[in-house]
């Protein structure tokens, strides 16, 4: 049985060693797992990225969110360009362990567009609005 | 220049047919996008799970959210066995439309754990805590 079904049934604060968490999360064929940041204050969905593992470990070594660009196939700091960081609050894995949430303090907008959120395309019936 | 990149530029209120941005859809090699549920009350991200353009159409359509497994690579009504659907509040695009957002009003537990979200352990220092 895998690590993470043997946790499906665990109580309640129940406790693993990370590195043993880390050995067992499911990269796809990339390497890669996507990773949901929100908003630690408004519970706003800010973006959808991966991370590889080392990418996982940076972030929780040093406190500053870093994805791997899968278009520049390199690790990309969450703001080193902008300014617009990402610190990290809480770090948790799904039930299968195939995506990670991030509760994080956003520094200025998440978004390349300077809008706070990435999601800002907005299905109303038959059409697609375009959100601030 | 693509759809999505022009839309980047697009002031607060811009409108484009539904039907043109889910063509432009950049489906992953599986013909799917991974999508983030999240509860339109509490704010709560309750699972990622992924869709095919098929599984989009239908989820708006009938209002009623249903996903691609990729294990059984099958259609997967949330809730058709469980009785915990979720209903469709609204649903966004990222600013490349490589993730999709999606707001619900979730009946009883989002996961299969009977937990209420899929995100259930959390890093803590050195360990994962398993999370009620």
């Amino acid at each position: 049985m895998t690590l993470f079904k043997e946790l499906e049934g665990a109580a309640s604060g129940t406790r693993v060693p990370l590195a043993k968490v880390l050995d067992a999360l499911p990269f796809n064929e990339q390497g890669l797992i996507p990773v949901i940041a929100q908003d630690h204050m408004t519970k706003t969905v800010l973006m959808l990225a991966w991370m590889d593992r080392h990418a996982v470990e940076r972030t929780l070594d040093e406190g500053l969110v870093c994805y791997f660009s899968r278009s520049r196939q390199t690790y990309w700091q969450k703001g080193e360009t902008s300014g617009n960081v990402q610190e990290l609050v809480e770090m948790t894995f799904d039930c299968d362990a195939d995506a990670i949430l991030i509760s994080v303090a956003q520094t200025g907008p998440a978004c390349h567009t300077n809008r706070p959120s990435c999601f800002y395309l907005r299905v109303e019936k038959d059409e697609v609005s375009v959100k601030s």
